[in-house]
């Protein structure tokens, strides 16, 4: 079995679920990532990789590299073209600390990729309260909130307290001692008080993105059937 | 200090946050519960209460009890009135298994609680993917969709794979071994390579109600931007 | 080795380290606890018990149960005569919600037995923040606060970017799925990003007591050392 | 005490339970592997080690280097001649994903090392069910399937669901957050509701693999007995 | 929705993976149950419960309990008729010590339910090997060998290097201090250095005689496949 | 958004809470970090970094690295002026072994960085009993203490039965097999018997000394209010 | 299969390893247990059994109960008559807490059924030193020392800093929040820095007991040993 | 502080405790230990060094280097002069794979700096079973056995049901998957149902050389106990 026989491009995904394919390429070797970038181009297709670690991009063939658009600091790679955006952005992205904005750029280019903007808030988080407040009234203006934070993760609850907007929380692992990998996080989002919170994988950037878009294909769904005669 | 000093009621959370106050009974006694049901009573409130086991709620004062509507399959309790519905069910509740309709009820009664319809599909776990095939276009249509699973938790996965529509998955505490308390389901639906799930806590079908109607607030938001000159 | 030999009460205790004796009744049979505090009448002491379930409650000698004051909130007994109140209130004691109220009461009664008068404010978590705003001047000037928040415990990490105060977090075991035992809420607060706070045991209102305590007994020291010539 | 006494070849394992010698190459140092294939070498013995790193590989004395046939990506290595090949393929390996191809590839060496066919199927996923399904029947037709799967491991339970043939899950560490170690995969197959899954260590194609022989071997068993006269 | 709605069975299970539709009893309410019961009997199906307290048991209606031939040892329930047995037992189902009986006998009227003989060795653990070794050669003769195991579960690995059998390892929950839960053992099996051993949840005795059942169909395809020219 | 985005520092902190900004740079990038220092020094402030790595130290900008006073045992930096010492020192920092004293020593340098003098006492660990006791005293005359300490961590158990100080416990991750990282130290010490010892997160030399500052503060508040008028 | 199957008696165990059969109560029924009492009344044996629980005890049959010696405390049973006391005692048993004294009792019943005395110290703690101190002389004579202890389990780290005799260590599952189920305790004994500890399982003063008795032996082979001319 | 008041030497253990000082280098710079070693030189005396990685023992002074005896394999090194061998060996090491020696070794030199000789089995594990038996005369002849074993660690259970001798068991980090760290050997081995067996930390073959010394100091005890009139 060859290379070419290790992986099936799901290019039919937007069709059944609405989000494009995408390569989540720490568990690949390069060898099989220029594989699967060459099957892309040769359907001039794009692709959108996450966790491409700048040795692994830098070992990726020359041909692609030329077409990638990298961003060392969310370890995402854009081949070839990204969808043109699609009008004003309707979603904030919130770091509640700087560590934390790798994650929070991992989402907005996996929206960006999609044709999707969206406002980054950055260095947010509770412990000076007046750093929340100050922006509160911008970010309470925004229908879907994807709100990244590691160590104790109380932003997501406070937050949770003070808008109606739609929340997707990204516990991440920011953090030393019983913070250290981000469990701490996810499970101080899971057992918020504050209701209506939902949360994804820890450090997934992405799926909180694909998670937004989801939404924002229900919200086409809710509008188009509230237009219909019922 | 008394036991009206123990609590304090957030009336202001609909204008604030668009979820109604609801009443975790789980830690509290029956005689702090009586004084909550006291104080909405005196303000000609309605409530929701959540984890109220049937012997917490046998001790209930007689006179609060006959104001209540209670489900002991979901463990809850609606005080007062409920919110009217507010049209056609755009909400979907798929239950893996027979077993995980408690969890599934209580996402449906605190729906219906603030006015919202909600279809229920039970048992169409994948372990006979049939079940779940016979009714997927029906589930495909709703925009959105809660889905509760215990055990493996692998419904979510695949619906992910199968549907736009938006997901929210509560892991249950059904099964048992390695499955007990629900940490196995929760971490498989975080884990999940199908692009795009949220998660709320083990066994909350309270919270994914919430979320939901977080979603449809949201819905409405990027409706009447969109209606609004840009 | 008869059950008198199974026991050792330490009753230098105070002078050594400035905390009175206390019996943790949870691991100790009726027969054990009655000879305890048959050991304590016999030289005329006091004793705080901790832990008492009702159950071993009704089951002690009635000459013991005489002397008992016995809160069933929060599992404690006073046995003889606690000390007068030393002077105002110095403590405030925060529970995050209602389920937290037990530890905050057993934290009241360790304190109020050695002689402390202490300030309880209950029901102000984050998840509606205004319910903390309203009472903060008044928690703002207590110079040592105790908190008490179980599930994600939000509080502690915004209290401690809004006071000054000494804080001493007591995490509590209320809330279920990841919450449920409260490594959750303990893990929360050590890892908050709001420097100085420091946390005891789950649950452990009577440890949090004393850590106050330690610290009055400190300020003491501090006071007497800076008004003497250095 | 030498080198040469810090291990015990097992020739005599074929003859009592059907597998042959195996060496697992991570625990150990160059040193203590290049005596251990001296010893096999004197003795005219081929010998399978799993977990060689590319590294300790290449420290290897050249003489038993170039009597290796060395796998980088499952880390194998087959000193000597392995057995001839006993027929057509009965045993299909199924990888959910790319990623996971150095487990299925561990698999499939240690079967060929003893003389087993297998078919190797890569990237059949349940986030895109019809990537499985237009494989079912060349799968459904293989008697004994080794399945490995990381992140959520759903696709052990879907198969599960699908096929008749014994299955063998192999839960791989590939995945982040929640899922990094393998540990959610590996409870994930165990909590199936899928009945009559078994499973091995996170990671152990060769396990797998020789769990697979040990089933052949009882089928021979049952067929035999099955010609006797009973 | 119904009872009757909570539900789907699943009576085309055998032709699709060989194994019998069966109940999970756990989760369910008699009410449930009662309705499942009513199902099946008015298809003229019979069923297997497993995890059915004597308690529910004893909830379930009079007319059912007529139909059920219950073993309160490993609380399943066989409702209306086994099928016939199909020839002399291929199947060993071997018990570490007498506290692992209830799981291996729920193995055994699992088998015994679909018509497969087995043969059960108990109290055989390796703290007296001459407890096993006295019974070697018996065990040694079946191809198919249900093992159950609690502690430190040390026998399957002991067995995995005596005999060529196919073996399915049931950890067991028996035990106290680290072994309580059965964790202790699971790990133990799955780390034994003992190779080709397989595993299935904890006290999962039902999915270990599923396994076995999924085998000897394996074998069966394996022996038609070897009578086909090639 | 540019690198100034994604930071807000926290200049009010001292006058909110007491305490000074601090900058924790393990989640940071270089240039975030001279970004940061850059802010800082156009205003003319001072900041303390923690866990800087000496490598990421050497990776800020040359005219930055000349205004730190940077610490490779406690990977702290000071950049630009610490207060001026208040007075004698009356804080003790105790570190059980001699491989705690990295952790002790990021205690000391906060303090000192906020002018606070503190006295170091290093291996006086439980398992030789005499090196604590020879010290006794002088720690005993310390009315705050903190102690660090891995492993077990019996230390603080021990000191809380000898000392009437406030003790602030200090886990460190030094230690393997089961005190690998820390948690059996932390938790040893919330599970100690000797009353009110108070934990920070493992390894937080940083925040025992946060804590540390805020009873000085909170001593100072019970002074003035001794002094005033009730 | 009936009951008389379920186990094999290990007679030989005391030639073979030194030590009596016990049986483990706590997962068998009373029927099980009744048949095993049988079986050695049957053949004149004397039996120790451990983890029986009082409701079980009065649950088996009559004539049994007659002949055994019940503790409720340390809930074991000795069944038949006991060996004779071989001489005075050289074992202490340490109990740090009076909640410890159970596992202590149990640890002494073992002992006591086999012929070996032992000096009971209970409630000797670190949290009071002086408890300990005025018993050390009494507890440094004895050559083997069993430790329970709960929570942090200080006591073994401490005593083994200052005598030399053998020590095993027993955990205890006493203690709440971290400390519960002992394994907070078993953690701490193991990383204790105070060289030399061993442990056994938590509450398992049967397996300390045991422990101690192979150290008899082995001092009995080393004294033979010494006697013999080498 | 200079670096030489970062230790305190405990040269008084051996007449205290029975045991030399020894040196945990794992978490010491390269620096302290210099110090260290410069104390001792300076005391004349000799110092056991643990966990010193090859790269720290080359960074020691060269002076230093020349008078440490170093195993790379154990990873200790001897500085100074052992004690004389005090006669033949009484202790058995038993290592149950390859892959477990270097624990052995640690235990073995640890022994043989204060004057034990010790003799090693290596690759005696259960998995081949003849390996173990064919020797097993030798092992059961000498009293105290110290057994390293990693993955599931069951020979210690094995050996515990076969030999009377003292059994000290060093689970190993030997593994991957569930095995990782050696958590699991650990456990098992404190499960096991093999009577009498003790443990210590995960590698700690330092530690269990302590304990098999302890217990030699107790047979002293016992002996020179026995030869006192009574």
């Amino acid at each position: 079995m060859s290379v070419g026989d290790e992986f099936v491009l799901d290019f039919a995904r937007p069709e059944r679920i609405g989000l494009e394919e995408a390569i989540y390429a720490a568990g690949k070797s390069p060898v099989q990532i220029d594989a699967i970038l060459e099957a892309a181009a040769a359907r001039g297709a794009s692709l959108l990789l996450t966790r491409l670690d700048p040795d692994k991009h830098a070992a990726l063939a020359e041909a692609h590299r030329r077409r990638i658009d990298y961003c060392g600091v969310s370890r995402t790679a854009i081949f070839g073209t990204p969808r043109p955006l699609r009008g004003p952005s309707r979603i904030g992205i919130v770091a509640a600390g700087t560590s934390d904005v790798p994650v929070a750029r991992e989402a907005e280019r996996t929206l960006a990729y999609q044709g999707h903007a969206a406002t980054l808030f950055a260095d947010v988080g509770v412990a000076g309260l007046w750093r929340l407040t100050r922006r509160l009234e911008e970010i309470r203006a925004l229908p879907v909130l994807i709100v990244a934070a590691g160590m104790d993760a109380a932003l997501p609850s406070v937050l949770g307290g003070l808008v109606a907007s739609a929340l997707i929380a990204v516990p991440t692992s920011v953090g030393y001692g019983v913070a250290e990998g981000g469990r701490t996080a996810l499970d101080a989002i899971l057992a918020s008080c504050a209701p209506g919170i939902t949360v994804v994988n820890i450090d997934n950037g992405y799926g909180a993105a694909c998670a937004a878009m989801r939404w924002l294909h229900a919200a086409r769904m809710l509008a188009s059937a509230a237009s219909e005669p019922t």
